[in-house]
């Protein structure tokens, strides 16, 4: 037999298991929400993002007279172990729920009213001293505290885990790029063998893609770091100190360290999550740019023996179940699998994004949900990348030395000297009968041995002008 | 200290925990792909369904004289297990592997080799009597257990899980729009005051979007129900007994009551998973209609009092941290956040279909987990939207009749005997003018009053011919 | 100076060049949406469609006493016109207009009244003895017309121009599949070497998976059969006799040869299109499976010496602007971007189609517009792709040959005989010691000479049970 | 009996129509994709941007000692008259055809060699004395010129086209929302009853949400200014003088006015485009807001009896086939259809982008082409918009007044002053029984009328503090 207290809203009485700080609207969106519950309960980045919000809006209001000091104090006390990740039993919540997050929002204020209470000495349940609207919403509504703990969760993420974990990777490609730069291989256009770059030059590409999706996602922390707090229900600010949305970021700030802010426009705030999709859509990049990177890793690596097999990597688990011996390239396989996944939750992003209506987005926690996934994927397929797959990349030496002797495509040298047109005829030649560049380019007539040498030199064709 | 035993693959050995029947390639996995593991790994269906495998194939090899009695007899009492869950700790990986889910064959066979060894009185991690390959896994290959897995999971939640919920919610419709079938009330087009309609004919044509889709799910089954067993590494079947692809595909089909069979072309089965894109489009096809149902239901139900306003739904919770009495439409928007998301999932899914090569596609784990993720979502957000939403809709009578009597499209019935100019004229005039329809065909001269109450009957305006 | 005439509708009059047949409404879409007017206006396959509505609706009407025959008749010979493409220049009209088609529907309506005006020897928008709205319109709404023509369009299209385009191309590919059922060669699962398959399976997966896609195609018509016409504003059928839908779309039915039908619901039939989305899906489902052979056949034709260089293809034309003698599988090229058109044009299709409301869906136009867009570039591309790459597919039988010879996965054939566990051990060291797999089997002392030949039997391997 | 010249490349003879530019490359491209050549050739921009490219590069090759000054000049008065538009129809290739654009990149070095041979009097096809290669292209792939020339296009179209429609738009409606800033109005959020805002908020919201998606396209524009030029085959610069990059790119910079500039990292500039990427991303951020805000407008103006009806919409056209005097909003629903084509595109885009391999992504031409069709469908939908509708957006005052009046979330101003608990009690009471607000606050006891009046002030609810 279970334990429960009566817990009370606007809407009546609910029984609450004892041992839980949530109170009545919590549990009705337990039972009414019944919806991936096994996957989509909130984690760790947007309830700290709770903690913190109603810590620097207790801190706010008491500050501005809105609330005595005393309250604010126990609400701070609570917060604190809210953002500890003490109290993350206390938040059963899913994201499928009311659309602006309500009811995450309510949980908040009813746990972190009820461990307040229980500090103070007081009777849970009875909202004395601390009341989960009347005081911990103190100033505010869902529409604005939801969105705001939805961007602070967002922006440690990224800021915290994201972008040091793309970092490792980058630096660990860059060493490649830089120890590999003299490698001369054979480049490959349409997957057709092209004139030479050199190993270094081919990684060097992924780095600066992977730079580019880095700086995208970068470039979309401003949009972040505007935070809806002030606004309260349709964006006036009604019922909340004039200064308290200010106040409120200046106090996220300084929790966070981040340059939070207030949002220039508190409408569009909450009307719009197009920083979300903004960023969604920087994440998305990043993950073109990281398949793009894995997809050539794997393809390099393709062989052993009947594929290109210009690259080694790590042999990190037996390949095949009936194979033996069989590596396989399983870190690209996974990153792959992760960026296909950033696809589809920027996707939902996108969709969600359009659907506001008036003075409100009602898709709130499905857009948050998917940008913490992919941030949350992306960081650790990037680090199980780098450190099981980039950190032992080798070339395959041999195997570049043969692909570039063999390789027809030395004969674009040939056109500055020939021409287009002959150099073709040599080529086509070569390949139709098998010959070496070589021996086609001497039997044409058009160049002497010693130019041959000369003219066609792999390495000086990897340098600009060569 | 925890205490650990040594198991070995090809590579070596490794150290797992004592009291995990996964052997070394299991505890690989968990070391090399540290990704999204608090919310990616395998739930029940691809458990269940890779005991419903193995245990199918035991049986078998056992029939085809590819495995002794006593061998197989040991793995189905440990495949059972997998089946009932009881094991279910003990699959520890998560969705982020090797892009042909080898990871997870692999668990599977340590795990019930595992279990049939300590079943048999032996040391775990000996392989001997069962051997996770040879025994297990025989005649077997990751590249076709790990899709024929997929479908097994992917039939079993459709059939039992999603289609159930769907009709529950398309029977409450049905239902409602039985009951109100002679409510008529204001047609609107593109937002704007139509001709009438019945509050039945517009619940029912939720009911028939909602069949439509039910019925394209219906259709994506036979594709899920051929089955990849039999192929083993690139579809030929090389190590099977030429029989066991079929045998198995009929042990699957006995133990799950689904019409299972081995696929026509093996190959196929294996490259590319067509069946699971068209399953995911035809979930996404679900989700459009439902996501239309929800979006009339809360536009209708909107206001109370500034908007339309000619639905009542449901009271189930506050709606509001803010505004005090406020009542949402909050299950329809977890059903369409839900949508949203399974649009998303779709994305990745048809994305990942169409990046397999030569033998193998290897994004199987990411396909397999959204479509699984989208059933799953689809059934709890139909299941909730019914028991919260649905069963209580009820028409707001008094403003469905107001509405309707204001409404200038019934001027349309005149079309047929005053013609469409004259029709015009006489509905911009009571719109500029801001009268009656009555009063201004009256005035307009077209129309007298015994004729106007003739021709403009709202009623008969929503039945054929009328 | 150019010569106009005046058109008049319910909003007063307008001038229209008078060379040109359509009236009012036509004359103020082209001034209000001038919206990519160089690329979207409507093509034959919507044009058509309109006419062969319209005809159909004219017999209908006339039939059931609601049109006078003499009336019927010339609309219908206005409408034979418009069916055979004589008029098109008078369908100025983009996809970007109304949501529900009502100006391209009304353009219809004044061409074919005013072209059959012009047959009676009447006066060009007198609107006698042909009105647009009363007589061409008669018993419709632009509402249930445009989608009927949207389900003719694109059923004709999917009929006459995709499906045989990819029945050529199946057809092509199938015959190589036999042609090559003989030639053995390297399978490859993760992009590495795996146990042989013949060129004939490698092949006959591609014709597998077309067909998958091309019944998934088939499998949308059903949906697409059922017309919305009868329904004329809101799905009620208003000012239409009852038996007129019936009576049209078997009239439809009758002039194209397709089995279409008056829609059961006709309210699901004007509000949403989730036909279309089923369709759409279908050519995503199509175009995937295309997509995974094109990529197959330029990786197997890459190189010529640098990569697998398994297949060859035709040499269309010069490759490279700057690399003389390159040859570059374009068409796989082509074909992969239509492809990738096919998926956002779905993309597209599916977002719109979740977005209607009430009695109506809004956004027709475009779900139309992007659905024939992707038959008519899947047919196109098929095409071209069958003539001028299919065809011409070779086996470099040479490079098969040294690939296969190579190709240590070979090794799994072993399994059976000395079990998985050698068997790596014996690759692995190949591998290590760049042997070949005969040298390390020997060496290994676990297989005899002959018995590596009985073994080892690539050709064998590829057989069931081999 | 047309009259044909015979023009030669690597491949041989082709015969081309004598009064064509174009050489046998073009024709041969002609013949091998006939794929949507009805609305996929390219258009101005495209044709335009590569005349600028050739002209540029001409020049640099010229100043660093490669061409003789003579050709060079004769291929910048035929560059002009590509970049003038008075070659429009000698450019007849397609998207679908090369991945790199190989084929147009020709079609341009064939048009302006052969009009270059014209204008000095020689004969067409003799490549003499202006070769397509060794002249037009010299230091250049297609590899490295066709991305520029991409990112020229893209470039010109946002900062001529789509940034100045975005602006007018903008400005006009930001005018609105200076005009209605004090006309104060029901909120709305989950489409329930909220909170009063001013129309100018409302209107205020559509501009910040307008301005944030055109700030994303304008921080899209430094990744376009990088010019892959100078790369030539695969980012080496192999053949290029080492100065010829920067020279082109300063050239293009001088007559374009944008500051474009050599690309960091060539490798990377022709592996990938998430520029491209990146900047479709952003028209989809500003897509999904101008998909907000015409919604709004639509359901605002939703009525206009039966519906919200506070906002007026101009007439611009009969809206109905069948129901008389109807207007609907037309405007909203071509750019909403726009809207939705946007995403689609997008989807095509970032999924090419993801397909590059090694030194070369083969996905150019669809990328370019979806990105130039979203700037060229916002742009002129923004421009129809704007003058169709938003210019002549009013308020219905009556209605907006009617509607504050009998606001029942007016009681969200009680909050502070009786608790949230006490004012939910209020509203409730007013909705159950049908009350005002008023008369239900009074009825409770909490609150006086004089403090009703002063507590309960719509218009100070819409001001910070309010």
């Amino acid at each position: 037999m279970s334990v429960t207290r009566t817990e009370t809203d606007s809407m009546g009485p609910v029984e609450v298991a004892a041992d839980r700080y949530w109170g009545a609207q919590t549990e009705r969106s337990v039972a009414n929400f019944p919806i991936g519950t096994d996957r989509f309960r909130w984690g760790r980045p947007m309830i700290r993002a709770l903690g913190i919000l109603k810590k620097a809006a207790a801190q706010a209001n008491a500050d501005l007279g809105e609330l005595p000091v005393e309250i604010a104090e126990l609400i701070v006390r609570a917060a604190d172990e809210v953002i500890d990740g003490t109290l993350d039993e206390h938040f059963p919540l899913v994201v499928f729920q009311t659309g602006s997050g309500t009811q995450s929002n309510m949980n908040a204020n009813e746990v972190i009213a009820n461990r307040a209470i229980e500090i103070a000495g007081g009777v849970m349940g009875s909202k004395r001293p601390v009341h989960p609207n009347d005081h911990v919403n103190r100033g505010q509504s869902s529409n604005d505290t939801f969105p705001t703990a939805m961007h602070i969760a967002i922006v440690e993420e990224l800021q915290h885990r994201l972008l040091p974990a793309v970092a490792r990777l980058r630096g660990t490609l860059a060493d490649k790029a830089k120890t590999y730069e003299e490698v001369v291989k054979t480049g490959r256009t349409h997957l057709q063998d092209a004139t030479p770059v050199t190993l270094g030059q081919e990684i060097g590409a992924w780095v600066a893609q992977i730079d580019f999706g880095a700086a995208a996602v970068q470039a979309s922390l401003p949009g972040l770091f505007d935070l809806a707090i002030g606004g309260t229900a349709v964006g006036t600010g009604l019922n909340a100190h004039p200064r308290f949305g200010d106040r409120s970021a200046s106090g996220i700030a300084a929790l966070t360290g981040q340059p939070f802010r207030s949002a220039p426009d508190r409408f569009f705030a909450l009307a719009a999550h197009d920083a979300l999709v903004h960023a969604s859509a920087a994440l998305r990049t990043l993950a073109g740019g990281l398949m793009k990177m894995a997809n050539d890793v794997r393809w390099l690596a393709s062989g052993p023996r009947c594929g290109i097999g210009e690259l080694l990597i790590p042999e990190n688990e037996p390949g095949s179940s009936i194979m033996p011996g069989k590596v396989n390239p399983t870190q690209c396989e996974a990153l792959t699998m992760v960026c296909v996944q950033v696809f589809g939750n920027d996707a939902a992003v996108a969709f969600a994004g359009t659907q506001g209506n008036f003075q409100l987005n009602v898709y709130k926690p499905v857009m948050a949900h998917n940008v913490l996934e992919s941030i949350a994927l992306l960081a650790d397929a990037c680090d199980a990348f780098e450190a099981h797959c980039a950190r032992g990349l080798m070339p395959n030496l041999a195997r570049i030395r043969e692909n570039l002797e063999k390789n027809l495509m030395l004969v674009t040298a040939l056109n500055r000297h020939i021409g287009y047109d002959k150099a073709a005829e040599i080529a086509k030649t070569a390949h139709r009968e098998g010959l070496s560049l070589r021996e086609a380019a001497l039997a044409s007539g058009y160049v002497g041995a010693e130019e041959f040498e000369r003219w066609v030199d792999p390495e000086a064709m990897t340098r600009p002008g060569g």
